[in-house]
């Protein structure tokens, strides 16, 4: 590795106070503990020559974004990179560790392991639900308010690319206000409003009629309903619930589960 | 992919429960929590043509046994797989599951991405202690029995690489006991017996001197000395501690930090 692994290591047991054993020993608070993981991969979700800092950061991104659409907060990260040689490995975690602190969670451990193929950041995250359930997928209902947590498309409508030096963050305190206000399903909006939705429709067997969805400044209907990248959440709330400030009414379930929006072009997640 | 990736999602959603939103919600048992996690990587860890499901269960017996080196059990793991398009996703998740289930825990989640580099397999695990606290690299102290839960060597003599059909596991029950009996420090065989032990020394700031190390039948000494992928423990013990069932001392811990062992070349990971 370009930089030896054993400074790599040397460095991150010194800055991150829970690497260091073949595990690591964490405490964590009463309530429902949330696992889950996701990797970026080099020619699929960046390209080569992306800045490392912004990979790092990326992959604790969209980590805590999968906490955030469960009503959660994260709690610890395990990052993994597979590297080839001339990788600054130490640049890579400093984005990794930018992720942690601005999501409010700690670098627990990981992995280092040489490549000659391309970069990969495999992250895994642990958070946590206090106080509640956490909001599944599943739980939309017919007559349920459909909302948003803001206006969407605004990373495809800045033709964002990583590299960007664009740091959005995962919408944790909006997932936890709605999960407070009675949220029946949530999830976050990766690749692209239309197509997260479908996956809650999907998992709770229910349809939609759609009202106007809100877009960023200086997107297209087409990039609000299906640019991805925005980390938005979607949710769905009964109707007596009081939605939480800030969050958008965009439609309703239905009971027919073929009531469908009418796709758009996907977000294209591959750049090759 | 070989196999769509939405088949093979809804094939793991089937197969584990805990798969399907965008994190898993589990349970953890009362005690100290664990996290770990480990890569296997193709060139580096296996060679290409490796068979998948020799690559998905040593993609889980590589973090139990960072689990066992706590005295813990292993609960979660999470299978993170960014894989070329021609590689069989069932086969390689199916000897996750094999490993999962031979190890007592379950598939909780993980990423599936394509990619045109190498097949990397990226696992993170939980695990608990219960009744205890965990077992860490850095509490051997001088007087201390250094001990192992089994003769070493065997994987190396052996000629053992990935695809040799050879499915060893974690020694969680002998870390478990070995955590009762008082274990001052622990850690597993994954580089080789005297890399391994040196980490110990290293972490603990102490010095070690050695008797005979048991070797796997057909084992040469330097094999029992630098093979790795044995997955064995090696513990320290104060004095008056009875060793476990089935272990066997190798040596004693020092005071001073320079009395190591002669280093016998290390195991090689690099294949290529």
């Amino acid at each position: 590795m370009g930089t030896g692994e054993f400074d790599v290591i040397a460095h991150l047991q010194g800055r991150f106070p829970l690497v260091g054993d073949d595990a690591a020993v964490v405490a964590v608070p009463d309530g429902h503990l949330l696992l889950a993981a996701d990797a970026v991969v080099e020619g699929v979700d960046f390209l080569a020559g992306c800045p490392l800092r912004d990979i790092g950061y990326r992959a604790v991104l969209v980590n805590a974004s999968d906490v955030a659409a469960m009503g959660g907060r994260p709690l610890h990260v395990l990052v993994t990179v597979v590297a080839p040689a001339d990788v600054d490995l130490i640049a890579l975690m400093d984005g990794a560790a930018e992720g942690a602190r601005v999501h409010g969670c700690e670098v627990a451990g990981g992995d280092l392991s040489g490549t000659e193929g391309p970069l990969v950041v495999s992250v895994a995250i642990t958070g946590v639900v206090e106080g509640g359930a956490p909001v599944l997928r599943s739980g939309a209902r017919a007559g349920d308010g459909v909302f948003v947590t803001g206006p969407l498309g605004a990373a495809a409508a800045a033709g964002y690319r990583l590299g960007a030096a664009w740091y959005p963050r995962a919408r944790t305190a909006e997932g936890i206000a709605a999960r407070q206000a009675g949220a029946t399903a949530m999830i976050d909006v990766s690749d692209g409003f239309l197509a997260d939705l479908g996956h809650v429709l999907d998992a709770s067997g229910v349809g939609v009629r759609l009202d106007a969805v809100p877009a960023a400044p200086g997107a297209t209907p087409e990039q609000a309903l299906g640019g991805g990248d925005d980390y938005e959440l979607i949710f769905t709330l009964p109707p007596a619930a009081s939605p939480p400030q800030g969050s958008v009414r965009v439609g309703t379930i239905t009971g027919d589960p073929t009531e469908r929006p009418l796709a758009v072009g996907g977000w294209e997640h591959r750049f090759t």
